[in-house]
């Protein structure tokens, strides 16, 4: 059996980490991700063998993953926020189906940005809710309009990962235009930004005002259903208890 | 400045808790929480005052907190899984508007069973996903139908929280026949049962056969999307990576 740990360690500081996940990376001798997720995990990891590949080669670092814990090294792979949560997790299990190895696969979750970011807002995803990303590099643009029209036919509250990029600057506009449709331009909506990381930052406004925001990579946003509401500079979505 | 936060505890024992959850929790003077949850603490917090009310006495609960909090105590509100997914995140929030203390609420996220189920099956939430409950308590059966219907319809991997209870032992299989209405019988599913506790459980299937299983309330459903597939014992929702 080999050791192999695809380990989700949150939006970035140890202490929101669980202790499952600080173990495991303490008991790894090889530890692979993405550069700026190395950096995150600091001195108590700095001991072990550390690898990474550029970005989006993605299918090149899980295979790295492999292989090192086919040689027999206990080897951990790291993400960001929840492990499958548009993490590495299926990826890694999709790929060690070639070597044999689907069974040895331990996934250790993480606290996703949907929930480090609503408790930052408040409770914006207290009731039923989607988790859609805006990136369309995997996913065909189609798709994910038809997502955000579903979400918005369902009345979930819904966490938005991935609004923007350099590439996608006004994605959040062509997704706030498509709720837009259905939904009232006064639904309360926010937005976080550095999640769990130093200069986090938190905004409540209308749907109407996110459509014209500028928002970068490191921000979430979180639009209510029709019952959520802002109090205060917290975003609210009530589970309905009468009160 | 009241000190009162809102703890989500994670499925159960102290490893799939975050540190600053843990942290939280040696500083509080008071622990409030449904009976159950404050068993799970265990011997670490026995020298806290630990408090509770019965079952559905949620709103009570949250008054005694901020009640304990005003009166100068270190509060502690606790929550299975994340405090702001169906916890007491949004109730806490909206209580606290009457006693001006909607700003002093810090709500500490934790793993929910989205997550936590996920991990033990291997990766069904690896892309865009939904959340909805099954518990008609505090929301209309009609919504949570038409939320099934959107889900379907955005083609969403979707997790089901409160599959069943004694009330409700044929939901999970009204919830399934909606689903079936545009979803083949033969879409990846599963469920994991006790997550994160002792005998922990998993169980992969299609539709078809989920819509004729009987879970208990301590089950957390997994419906994948048209994507996932099973492989060996895992649910895999794939990211779209070329392999």
């Amino acid at each position: 059996m080999s050791w192999i740990k695809v380990v989700g360690m949150g939006p970035g500081e140890h202490e929101m980490m669980t202790e499952q996940a600080l173990a495991a990376l303490d008991e790894a001798d090889v530890i692979i991700g993405y550069t700026v997720y190395l950096e995150l995990l600091g001195e108590r990891f700095s001991g072990k063998e550390l690898l990474s590949t550029p970005m989006k080669q993605e299918v090149e670092r899980c295979r790295m993953c492999l292989e090192k814990a086919s040689s027999g090294r206990k080897t951990a792979m790291i993400c960001s926020g929840d492990a499958g949560i548009y993490g590495m997790a299926s990826l890694m299990i999709e790929l060690a189906e070639e070597y044999g190895m689907t069974d040895q696969i331990e996934i250790i979750p993480g606290i996703t940005a949907a929930s480090s970011g609503a408790a930052v807002l408040g409770a914006p995803l207290n009731h039923d809710f989607c988790v859609i990303s805006l990136s369309d590099l995997l996913t065909p643009w189609e798709l994910i309009e038809k997502r955000l029209r579903a979400a918005a036919e369902g009345d979930f509250a819904i966490a938005i990962y991935n609004p923007s990029s350099r590439k996608r600057h006004d994605y959040l506009q062509k997704a706030c235009d498509i709720l837009l449709e259905t939904v009232s331009p006064d639904r309360a909506c926010g937005y976080v930004r550095n999640i769990g990381r130093e200069g986090t930052e938190h905004t409540v406004c209308s749907l109407a005002e996110l459509r014209d925001t500028s928002v970068d990579m490191f921000t979430t946003v979180f639009i209510g259903n029709s019952k959520s509401r802002i109090i205060g500079d917290r975003l609210v979505t009530p589970r309905g208890y009468i009160i």
